[in-house]
């Protein structure tokens, strides 16, 4: 609907004015409601605890766990009603509690305070959607991994300055990406190892007054402990902006990719060519199959990096502890997650589908005069020092151009011409295949050099499964313990 | 609810699973719903032109228009449904009309692409977003204005580097916000006028075959002519980054603003008492009334900043000319004008409602010496050079420290010690009020000069007003002239 | 020089090590040197209204004068040294003075501070390099201009989507970059606009006490006049933040430019050849001349985007007035006007020197389908909905794809078993030529169009030969009525 | 010196004018000389890795390196003038090798690239910058526990929303910076082990033709290992971003030290007393002792910010593999690195000197009433529900303000007046020492609390010089291995 806020004709002396604002203006309901599930969860942990600190009794303990579970059915289910003037999800869930059990429902709030709380929700959150940006991650690697697989001989232009420079191969293109995309793994991996402590018990800012054990609490949602400073636990969110680093960067990663596949499908390079499916077409022009979902995933690096700037300046020169401010913290790394998962899986579901041109690659070799590198180097095997070399190779590439002969067409008289140093096998070494096979060195593009660095490349897949089933035990061992079996129904 | 897209788990050859990558990554229906009735007046000044260009008869044309004012009364009283799949706004609503008025419905979309049409559709809802937050600028600097009107002689402590400087007044505090404002609504209007010229007619990328009149279009819509380059019409983006630009400035200094109130609240401050209605409470402590709204409108640079930057990075390195990745200026800037209108809403109902504490801003002018620089001047004026002056009154400042004793308490003789171009008229002299009131010179916070510059802020404000009735008459004279006298019944 | 501080190790109880701090922590001088030219300037401007407020005897006044005067020889010259200890730039200036006059120079800093000093320097520095930038867009922009007069029947795919999409002319490519451009002008004018009025008489925050004419003061610095209220003057850095966005956008606009040298210079497009002078070499691929230059002005986007982020971070959340926080605008913008400038330059020197393949553009026109819209609107001007028309294309599309002839090459009887709309005249219709004809509405690519847009933009050009010339006026003015004729010999 | 490029007026045909601007706008040199050392140090394994792959002999291998110590010791010393027009520090020190030994200096760059060459440099300068950055975070958290442990009783006021919250200790609040602080610290080890492998052998792009033992190569740089993909190697600059961003960080959290200092310095907080040493005076107000320190220490966040956005936006959408976009990286990361290391030794130094008042800071606990929480936990402690609590001392939060009176100066009746569960004791456990003394939860401020909190700090104090000294092995170890022993007379 059409938005036109004639708020500038209200008077703001009116006290239902200033109600207003209040309720629009700082109301986080309408984006903290994402975080009802986990709210819940920190709820019941919480209510553990006060009982074994004898805060509440057993009974007690036990009415307030089943109200909050029966909350949580209801929110699940779709049964009960949010209400925005209750300003937040905590608030929500404690008055649909009270519905509940009654007054009983105001002893939940006891040695607790909005503030530890909401970090705690947002952590308990982050953990599961960097558990699930990591499965895409692992995805998308996978389908680059077999890619490579099938190409490990299928020798394309590696591009320099946007210029064809030397030949490599699709395999060794794709594990380039293969490989970024693991350096954002191991990244976000280490930011969830550092993010996970419990803040639970740090209260408003100087934690509670009551016997609480933290290790226990922190035990029981699956934290490696309990933060160590209450003041810095309230106040705290390097954990969001680091994680929305970590999401910049892949999206960083697939804009590269996406700008190449945009490139390859142009018909002067016709590389590839898109599932039809995956492309959109134009309004007006009935030719186009257009890369958008390439597009998008290209540009959507600009909006990871205004979420993650948008924290950084929010956090920018604050005091401690607690300020409201730090409340702009969620819509960004909300958006920030959607959109890496989001663009994973577009740029995944593209390479699946994507078929190569071998042939076109194969032709593109010859433009380009890509093989001069190695003439230079096999002047330099005969002995010439490399400098010398390099300017006799750049004399045949003019030649090259000018004739419009491609030294692939040479005869051996012609390189002769150039230095004795020449002999037959020059015509064979110029071929990019034999190029390709000669750089065997470590992280190289020829066959045995890719195939050991697919091995690693194996290797750290494995490592990264393991690190996606220790994260899952976290996040779903918490589940289990606090919510119980049927915990896995949950909507999602 | 809880979102965890288990897409990790689908598999990307099943042309459905495609086909919902598709739909969801690149559907803009979801936010470009919001420029639906900028879309259908956009297409009835399209319709138009094909009349007069001859293709479209009159007949044709009336039937069209009749349709899509049908579709626009559907959609702004709730009764029809839009469909996600259809991927935007404007085939939605094409697809409503051809519900309405059959096969005829296809010809609307001559000669028009949706490259021209969602830059047409985003200026125009750019320009009366635009005109509503120029609105919340002048009623907030109408406030400020009233609050300065109110306190010529309220003197106070004015800061430099986080200390008290020299005295000031709290007319001459609010002014220095007033004239920043200012500033933001005259980069608005430069903003505006300098986008406000019609791109449709562009078509994709080449314009169109038809005789169409763009300069009769463009007259239609209230623009002051239609843009000359159509690769550049379909490409341009400029006025989305720079009214986020724009935005961005008024939500600095609405955070200048911001930091203020809540360091006046402080009790340390205690300058101001702020409407209870407009603070929030703490859940744990009972005693505390926080300036919420304050403290989020401060943190809300982030999130202008952050949208501003998404836009600018998506547009880096793009060829021309119209590419998919330009959909992402849409949420960027709906987010950064509500921001910016919610903003100003806000500060200005603290503003309003607040209390200030004259008597605390007098006391706290005996701290901090800021009498020190007029000492200073005393004895420049009476002959001493002003270095010389500076270093004797910082003497004096270190006694006055050391015994606790504020100039204003101290006598005649302790004066003379330091200097005998002292006389007895210092004693009056060293009064924050006489201080005030001798910096009288254009700009100063005397009563003489105040009342001067508020004469200017006056004489800008009406030059405001009519910027403001001058936008106004583009805005609503292209509804009244399209859509007819009953426009104004749209829902706001 | 390998910079490995270990201040680590460094005691900082030390007093000498606290004094290092401060010197190297807070001193500007090592940037702001890059002001004493106006700060001298701005100096004279301060001497001469001291006298006419009789703070100074014309005596005084006239010594002071000749001192500022032989010390800016002086530093003109490289005959004096600047000393970091005295912190920055105006005690520099000041010792100097002294050097030169003695006691009496004590007296120039009257009624100023360096608060209001600072901001007058940075905006008589921006006023001149905005000047600077300006002219190196006109230069731009008349490149552009001279290759599109040259070129209005060139052919060429227009692109969208990265894919060739309607065919346009060399002509109307070039413009949509000028009118990019021009609109960068544009912005820069009226930045300098709301700048150029004079804070000088603001003080540390209260203005001062003296009877100064600060309409004069400014008029003699071709100020429009005054700023109006002495704590916003010191507070505002609005135009350091503005500047440093049109500067941003500029650096946008020329990344564009640049991603297509480096596209066009790919041997798949070939659309181009640099000037060899102009690309460097490979130190290991002697085949190679790399678009360098293109590269680095597409990348620094990224520096003039940081700076501008840089200074609105600072901004963020300070209160009234100066604070030591806003020193951090200096280094910034002027790194962002020596990126403008010399990118400015260095696009312009490679669109001057490249050669431009016509053929090659005409060959790439055939590739794509690019006519395939033209044979929707053949069709629907023979009568038949658009709608209808798109889709009867979209199968020829589909057959030219898989038969791998392009429509030119198509015979008539193949047109006619699509429809019998089809006439002979549709195969002189499918030639480029007579696509980008038709196209002859405002704004379009055919030649009468294109040249009614270059008539546009020679108006325009005119006008920004005007504001340049105004602004001179401004700066120059302000030199020769303060320094004098001979200020012309100060070193560039 | 002013500059006023007049390139507005150079005509680019010239080929002396456009080599002025390659020179000009492509040359390294400028800033990466200072990479001057870690450039040669690589030279050096390079050089060794050639005569093991027998493409040198050893006596080549001997000569090349006796001439690079040369060449690296004539830099160190002055003595040598490095050449502009050489464009980067590689070329010049080739060249400079070519004057000491001839011909033969062509051999050293056989088998590399510049490519693989500048990203080897850069990594070897950021090992050695991470590791003194990581030595100045050691300190300042040095100062930050020794002030904790002198003050694990001194109580003030903690802050919520700018508002005085409840009472901790001044050690609370320095250990919850001090654990901020080690957060960093992780952060950068964990980026320090993700970006220490080693890309030497990555070419250009495709690696080289060479029997080179790339394992053992990266083995005596004190690498953990080869890259494993050169077209990866050559493009990769995550390490750069990433280090920006931990130094982004890092300047978040000391603009939260800054921006209390500040506020402390303030006369109406007055908790602390700055070294008079720094800080510095105002030009015109004599009183000022300004917290500008501080101020710039706030302020530098957003140079940190804007680097590291600078790097993001170069990498957006480039293609693979290396483009000359990324030689953008150096000045950014240059003065990050220098702006973290300033910074931290700055606010070392002002937390090192400065004077607490620890009267005036117990004094504001009376203010604010910030024991109301602890009056709500007394009485559910006597068995009130929480909001019932919550709601009762609201009322008497009222009836002090209203009164005046803190609650500390009540008597027993007053409490009683509110509930009957208030007893005797309540007059203790109002005290804020008190307060403090009931959270000795873990974390909370209690002095068995913080004693825990300091003993968990100094076992992770720990694990940070372990770490450190583990770093300091990978950097000195190649120094050592490579340049000898006398490598530590190189200048710092």
């Amino acid at each position: 609907m059409q938005r036109v806020a004639k708020k500038a004709k209200i008077d703001p002396l009116h006290a239902a004015a200033q109600e207003e604002v209040v309720t629009e203006y700082t109301s986080s309901l309408p984006f903290d409601k994402e975080l009802y599930f986990w709210d819940i969860v920190g709820s019941l942990a919480h209510v553990d605890s006060l009982k074994k600190a004898k805060v509440l009794t057993a009974g007690e303990c036990d009415k307030i766990r089943k109200g909050l579970v029966s909350v949580l059915d209801g929110i699940n289910k779709g049964k009960v009603v949010l209400r925005p003037e209750l300003e937040d999800i905590h608030m929500n869930v404690e008055a649909l509690l009270g519905d509940r059990i009654g007054k009983l429902a105001g002893k939940l709030h006891t040695g607790r305070s909005r503030n530890d709380q909401i970090t705690l929700d947002l952590k308990l959150y982050s953990r599961e959607r960097i558990l699930e940006t990591m499965e895409e991650l692992y995805e998308l690697q996978e389908v680059l991994l077999s890619i490579a697989k099938k190409n490990l001989r299928t020798v394309m232009p590696g591009m320099t300055h946007f210029l064809p420079a030397q030949p490599v191969t699709l395999a060794h293109h794709m594990m380039a990406h293969w490989f970024k995309l693991h350096r954002d793994f191991d990244r976000l991996s280490c930011c969830y190892k550092r993010m996970n402590c419990c803040p639970l018990g740090a209260g408003a800012i100087a934690g509670n007054t009551y016997d609480i054990d933290r290790f226990a609490t922190a035990a029981a949602m699956g934290f490696r402990g309990p933060t160590s400073n209450s003041m810095d636990s309230v106040s705290d969110r390097d954990y969001a902006a680091e994680t929305m680093f970590c999401l910049s960067m892949i999206q960083v990663h697939l804009s590269s990719i996406a700008e190449e596949i945009a490139l390859w499908n142009n018909p002067q390079f016709g590389y590839i060519k898109l599932s039809p499916t995956l492309t959109t077409s134009s309004s007006m022009m009935p030719q186009k199959r257009n890369p958008d979902v390439a597009e998008l995933a290209r540009a959507k690096v600009g909006r990871a990096v205004g979420d993650m700037l948008s924290m950084i300046v929010v956090m920018k020169g604050l005091p401690l502890s607690y300020n409201r401010d730090l409340q702009e913290d969620k819509e960004a790394i909300f958006d920030a997650f959607d959109t890496a998962v989001d663009s994973l899986w577009a740029i995944r579901a593209l390479l699946c589908c994507m078929e190569f041109d071998a042939k076109r690659m194969r032709a593109a070799c010859s433009a380009g005069n890509i093989l001069a590198t190695d003439l230079a180097d096999y002047l330099v095997k005969k002995g010439m020092p490399f400098r010398t070399a390099y300017l006799t190779v750049k004399g045949m590439v003019n030649e090259s151009i000018e004739e419009g002969e491609p030294f692939e067409e040479w005869e051996l008289s012609c390189f002769k011409e150039y230095s004795n140093l020449f002999g037959k096998d020059v015509l064979e070494y110029i071929k990019p295949e034999s190029a390709v096979e000669r750089r065997k060195l470590h992280g190289g593009p020829a066959v045995s050099a890719e195939k050991a660095s697919i091995a690693i490349a194996e290797k750290y897949s494995k490592q990264q499964l393991e690190v996606m089933s220790s994260i899952e035990k976290d996040v779903e061992g918490t589940i289990t313990r606090l919510v119980g079996a049927k915990a896995g129904s949950r909507p999602r």
